[in-house]
């Protein structure tokens, strides 16, 4: 059960904004422009970086919702194996796993992006936007899986509750999560 | 040097809110709400919590730049102290002890928030609502100081340079960092 009350019917993250709607519509907005606003990273790997560092911050709720999105923004499947292993995936690009290094030490902490692994990404052919824009979406799923296991939010079980939200996520982005 | 170009003169979180303003405006948005906007939590109280995560993360930039906030907001010495050691400080409330004990849990991780930190804070007097915004204020710390040293912002090293932030964000909060 979740430390505070949450209406029925919002799993995991949509609880909790609803529980407090002055802030939950700026982390509702700021998650949408990270994942669905301008960037020259596609919706599909921004959710992949973001699924990745679910994966590693143990939120199972943020891991499979994002997951569950990435095959309805029309993505191959090396991405959604790229959700789950990260830079270790097989047929991503070199960019792209060169980015997810990035993700991956930014959840362990930001001094553990070292210059090697910036000038890996920048070697694979890395703009300064795509690093800029790793290193916010990854930051921000640390703090959204925080909000959401610190809080004990509802985290539902079925598969096909996940796929669900993967299509509507997909459809709709995070603006309408509220 | 920033991992991407910064302008001038505009050091820590606030060049690379500036580098991408769709989203910096965003970020600044949701960081005024969490410390300035409505909250049983007073903005010194608030500023403290983000502090004592940022020391915690090892982020000097914003632990020094929130630290320096908190005596322009009117606080006691005991909330500056607390800023530097959390729940170890002395003469703080024993709420305020609590909520900085679920916020050390939440810079660890979102699944280190025990039921027993929950519930000695609310033995303590800890509402829904101080759980919701500590958790969530601790959780956006944990997002700032990773995009900070994760694109390796300018980290100002004099003193002077750090109160003239703190007597403005005290003033003006975060929306005008833009």
């Amino acid at each position: 059960m979740p430390h505070v009350p949450v209406p029925d019917g919002l799993p995991g993250i949509t609880g909790l904004l609803a529980f407090k709607p002055a802030t939950g519509v700026r982390v509702a907005d700021l998650m949408h422009e990270l994942l669905r606003g301008e960037s020259p990273l596609t919706p599909a790997e921004r959710e992949t970086i973001g699924a990745y560092v679910s994966h590693r911050n143990e939120c199972e709720f943020c891991a499979r919702s994002h997951s569950a999105t990435i095959p309805h923004l029309g993505s191959g499947a090396e991405l959604s194996e790229a959700a789950l292993v990260g830079p270790a995936a097989e047929g991503i690009s070199p960019k792209l796993r060169a980015l997810l290094a990035v993700a991956g030490a930014v959840t362990e902490g930001g001094h553990r992006v070292s210059d090697e692994l910036v000038e890996t990404a920048r070697a694979a052919g890395a703009t300064d936007e795509e690093l800029h824009d790793t290193v916010l979406i990854a930051a921000a799923f640390c703090m959204a899986n925080r909000y959401v296991d610190g809080l004990d939010a509802v985290t539902p079980t079925e598969d096909a509750a996940y796929d669900q939200m993967g299509v509507r996520l997909a459809r709709e982005g995070y603006r309408r999560a509220l």
